[in-house]
């Protein structure tokens, strides 16, 4: 975000001439480059790491360029992706082994030279201190050792394994931007300790069971059998894993069938099994995870905070003026030389707008503490008013304002033009639904018009900042678009399309009705919040996935196929899947060929089953029948890590949004501000949204309205407005903000 | 637990002869009653609603006699049971309608007496005012209603259905000490109206996909079909289905193979369905009822304190004497009186020290808010330390202090004795597993003297105060029994026997391994903690289950009945559970059919595996085959409420209780005490454990050791000391305290 701003090398010239001002001493480019970079540490969150000397600050700006991050960023992607080209490749785009090699060869140098870089502008006792950096070298050097390893073992014909592709999905965490998944996998690891004991409990449990259940049925084989005559609970490691499965509840109630068949008293031996195993023993699992994860978030987000106070105390110290009586003040002009240097994209107008927001009654010093709101104040937009009226007011002031065009505003503004816009929402998809084609056209023509109408009536600029129109105004566009291919199409072949099944996403339109109830808007609201975590949790599974889906590859791959499909469908060989050890399993009966490792996207369809966790047994005893009882332990050892810890994890992290939420609701509503919001919201610099004619649903207008608690001050009108940013990651927000809180008491306490 | 102290008969003698003491003016019996009254009321949480009269608070006291209340509980228990022995009854023990009837007629006379005894003692208003009693009359009216027309209608000719069978697990919830089902059942209420907002979005987000697979799908249908031909997803109705069993996982991976094997990138419809209806959506659905519980949770804690304020106010108020200064105080004198009326099986003495706690340095008052603690009091069990000797000490002194036997005890008390003991287990435990049974009698001997040999040296008392000995004794003692049944069982028939299975239970000593290890021994705890309030939702789903099972009878009984087992295994006939509309269906073919509803055991049964979700579709289609598409209502209704519900806040609780240990033993210690206990600790009248020689695994003693924060102070020795009660609620007691906690805080802060 912050680095297309950082132009280290315009910098130096624009200070050279504008740095000239009156009052204090200006500051030498040096000292002003490196409380820029503090401060740009201070909010990207960043710990720099760098040495103090100008060559290593001026080396460090350079290393937090957008274009060198990207590269990087991109070579790791790549590696990662090498994998869908590698043997087992994804049919039809396998590539040759030394050209994957090569790419490979070619992205580890670049991930290299930016460790590097790294090596140059910091010392090397904090090189070696921080924690990602080692992790990169090893793996990147095990990946040099691998790749030389399988040519030279290839080149004298002997097929070994690439040892170092696991390795890969950890680059990923050690990425600059991967804070957010390195905190979770850091939870992770703190959780093991606690997680661990109820873990071992549990298996000593199921241990325990297994031994009960072959006592109690290991004399009863003759009356206690399957019903394919198989022996029942006649082993103690077969017990061990159907008594395993039977906690996830997938072999349930069929592994309880036959003994309730011979005797209905023994279903009690499961139904305790279960209390105990599954009900119990779960539900500890997941209170131990969300306590672990609780408490480890706070010290998560208390070392966010200070690490960002520490950035700014640096940056402060550099810029301070010392008074006379000893306090500590910063002139403005030296803000405006920060300002230049962090923000060089925004005129000498705009900042002062902040310094005003900043500073007390327009002061020309801040202290210490008002200066620890820069960071918030970084994020936040200005906005010209005049930016905001409609173009077509602009453009033809007059008719606009003419007598016609202003009944058409009035009605469009109307809620019943809402309404009415609703009612052929809901009118389509029912059409769609009874596959009343013909109607297409003429709801598809109502829809067009009425963006146009509101293109017209609010301006492009308004139009497009409402997410919920921006939503439409894709729907609308993806749909006119497929609709003419569909027909294109159509009249070439004349066969039904192959698009068909897109345009179903019209009916997405649905979700603004849903949206336009109070009740229902709450509840979307916190989707939308985790939904951008979302992205940090499929961030968790993609590394577990990718880790998984190699080690299974390398297992199971080629050892089931799925089966040509063949013309007669009432054939009675059995489909066995390629393979004739799956005669009679499960696996193959329930015609399961497509659930298999032979390249990567296979094997993460495989895994996202095992990880929704129902019939994982019978794609585990496929993949066993195929090869040995010990891979069960592949299966186990990842519902261990996948669907007990990463689950129960993103559990946790739902439940405390929630109750952030909800604690954060009750406190008063101006102590839900922050200082400068409070602030912005006093002065009437708040983007207010008054020239919206009505109350058409605005996600951002509704958020702002939560924020700034309602109150408005729409007599105080500058050409200026303040748009705040929207928060990336909810949870730790909320509770930066209740630790703000809470240190704003204790301060008010002391 | 309070009902055997108030024997209100003898209560009016003892007042009488003891009453008359110095200083201030004796109570009246009446007065003395009442405040008794009061007392017991906050003791046991109830809220009396008596009148004031003395006719009437005998009468509630009367009412409050155990008997009576044993007589009223076991009526419904009887009137509950009933439900085994009429149509559709459990084999074997069918019994008449008229002889069912004449109970059930008896038992409702019986619960409508108990009634009409509270209508004696409230007032008009008060009774009315109530939320229990109303529908307990509403209940058993209609129950007599219901018996009147099934009579009649069945002496017609025609058979009617008994409407009022599935109320009875009502009168549960109205019975006067069902208070904590009557919290859950509460907090499920107040929990319904956030919980259904998200509800209704989850089902019309599985509408939308329906609709969404039913347009992609349908054009489809010779590409993708089931593999037994079936079409796929090509009926609206079939599809909803089909997606809500989706979000239980119990129809994954199968219900996407058909569309998988057609296209892999189909599957992502699937992903994403899953991701938002399971993930995000139950999550949100948990984090909504652990909010929800949370919340409720705190104000059914802080009503309950509230009322046994209001008790404990309205009995000192009565007990007081005003001083010349206006302030109010409760002399010893009444104490006595107070006590004797409340406790009237503890001796003066008793009464004197539990003064001495309660008053500051032997003062002959205390105040209104010392008073307060009285309730602590009375849960505390007071014991003699002459008690606490090993019974060998008293009977053969000589002997038990001899060389040879302090030899023994040195011995027994040994860490390595316990080790020993610890390795016969697991060496046990090996010898069951590998079925040597030729080491069973040693063992068996090896544990017995084990045993005797701890009576002699700690004495019985001491070793049944520990629940580990406890379990240790009943275990040995019961494989004794069995052991020896099984010996003269097999003598007799010649036969394996038919109790070798509860042989098994030996296995349980190795819990005893598991506690000796601290980590381990904490979960175990939690557990124990949670132990106790599995009863309360035990009760919660038992009432579920009830009409669940009722109303499942009424409509699928003997529809589906069990398959006759024939000789020979290898028919190729199909199992079709006695109704050929079964023909072809998964439930046919997994050879479902003893889930039945065809009794209440079974239909019990077959619930649980609803609850646990998985298969719970097929399930629900055979029972549909045999009946009606609507059918599909009954099973999504008791997944909504049994399992999204009920499960979820059964979850919360664990998840509270959690939370709540945690933050409680973040308290510093003296804190965590209440203040009674402090006073206790500090008196040393702690029941101390010096006089044990060893760490034995004491679950009581490790209690009190954190309770008491490890302070001791052993140079005070009474000859009595004061054993703490051990708390029947765990989440409330801590709820309670931290309740208390925060309220000290206030009022010293104030």
């Amino acid at each position: 975000m912050s680095y297309k701003e950082t132009e280290g090398d315009a910098l130096g010239e624009r200070l050279h001439t504008e740095s000239v001002t009156e009052g204090p001493p200006p500051l030498s480019d040096e000292d002003l480059r490196l409380a820029a970079t503090y401060v740009n540490d201070a909010r990207n969150g960043s710990r720099g790491n760098f040495k103090n000397d100008p060559k290593s600050v001026r080396l460090y700006n350079l290393y937090n360029r957008p274009t060198f991050f990207w590269i990087s960023h991109i070579a790791v992607g790549v590696l990662l992706s090498l994998v869908l080209f590698e043997d087992p490749a994804v049919p039809n785009i396998r590539l040759d082994y030394w050209i994957t090699m090569c790419v490979e060869l070619f992205c580890v140098c670049l991930i290299f030279s930016r460790l590097a870089h790294q090596g140059l502008f910091s010392s090397e006792q904090n090189f070696w201190r921080s924690k990602r950096r080692l992790p990169v070298l090893v793996i990147l050097l095990l990946t040099l050792v691998d790749m030389v390893q399988y040519v030279i073992l290839r080149q004298i014909g002997v097929t070994s394994v690439r040892f170092s592709r696991p390795l890969r999905p950890l680059l990923l965490l050690c990425m600059d931007r991967a804070k957010q998944l390195r905190a979770v996998f850091k939870n992770i690891l703190l959780t093991l300790p606690d997680i661990i004991t109820v873990l071992t409990l549990f298996l000593l449990s199921v241990a325990f069971f297994a031994l009960m259940a072959l006592k109690i049925f290991q004399n009863r084989q003759d009356l206690v059998y399957y019903s394919d005559g198989h022996p029942y609970m006649h082993n103690y490691l077969d017990n061990f894993f159907q008594l395993y499965v039977l906690v996830t509840t997938a072999n349930f109630p069929d592994v309880m069938m036959p003994a309730f068949d011979y005797n209905p008293w023994f279903t009690l031996f499961f139904i305790i099994y279960l209390i105990i195993c599954l009900y119990l023993f779960m539900s500890i699992c997941l209170a131990t995870i969300y306590n672990n994860f609780k408490e480890h978030l706070k010290e998560y987000v208390e070392d966010s905070v200070r690490e960002k106070q520490n950035n700014l105390q640096l940056a402060f110290d550099i810029l301070k003026v010392e008074t006379r009586q000893g306090g500590e003040l910063l002139p403005k002009s030296r803000w405006m030389s920060l300002m230049r240097a962090v923000k060089p994209s925004r005129l000498d107008i705009e900042h002062s707008l902040l310094w005003d927001v900043l500073a007390n009654d327009h002061a020309e010093y801040i202290n210490r503490k008002e200066f620890f709101h820069v960071v918030s104040l970084l994020d936040i937009q200005v906005l010209e008013v005049k930016d905001r009226e409609p173009e077509f007011q602009r453009w033809f002031p007059r008719c606009y304002r003419s007598k016609a065009s202003r009944l058409i505003r009035k009605a469009v503004a109307n809620r019943f033009f809402r309404y009415f816009i609703d009612l052929a929402v809901v009118a389509n998809a029912v059409c769609i639904a009874l596959d009343q084609d013909d109607a297409e056209w003429f709801f598809m023509a109502l829809f067009v018009l009425e963006i146009l109408l509101k293109f017209y009536v609010f301006g492009l600029k308004k139009f497009f900042h409402s997410a919920m129109n921006i939503f439409d105004f894709v729907l609308i566009v993806a749909a006119l678009v497929i609709n003419v291919l569909e027909l294109a199409w159509r009249s070439i072949s004349n066969q039904s399309g192959a698009l068909d099944f897109l345009l179903v996403l019209r009916l997405l339109r649905l979700v603004r009705l849903v949206y336009a109830i109070d009740r229902f808007r709450v509840v979307l609201k916190t989707i939308s919040s985790i939904g951008r975590s979302l992205v940090t949790y499929g961030g968790v599974l993609f590394v577990f996935f990718y880790v998984f889906a190699i080690i299974g590859m390398e297992v199971f791959s080629d050892k089931i196929t799925p089966e040509p499909v063949l013309a007669n469908r009432s054939q009675n060989q059995p489909i066995l899947c390629g393979n004739p050890k799956l005669n009679g399993t499960q696996f193959a009966m329930n015609r399961y060929c497509n659930n298999n490792f032979n390249d990567i996207l296979h094997s993460f369809v495989v895994l996202f089953e095992l990880m929704v966790v129902n019939q994982w047994h019978v794609l585990a005893e496929g993949f066993v029948a195929v090869t040995h009882q010990a891979a069960r332990i592949y299966f186990i050892v990842y519902h261990l890590l996948v669907v007990i810890l990463v689950l129960n994890i993103f559990s946790a992290f739902i439940l405390e949004l929630f109750m952030l939420e909800y604690s954060m609701s009750k406190e008063p509503a101006e102590r839900r501000e922050s200082t400068v919001e409070r602030k912005i919201t006093f002065m009437g610099l708040d983007e207010d949204e008054s020239t919206y004619f009505d109350d058409l649903a605005e996600p951002e207008a509704a958020t702002e309205d939560i924020i700034s608690g309602g109150q408005r001050r729409p007599e105080l009108s500058p050409a200026m407005r303040l748009r705040r940013p929207k928060g990336a990651n909810k949870v730790e927000e909320l509770l930066q903000k209740m630790y703000e809180i809470e240190r704003e008491d204790d301060e008010s306490s002391v």
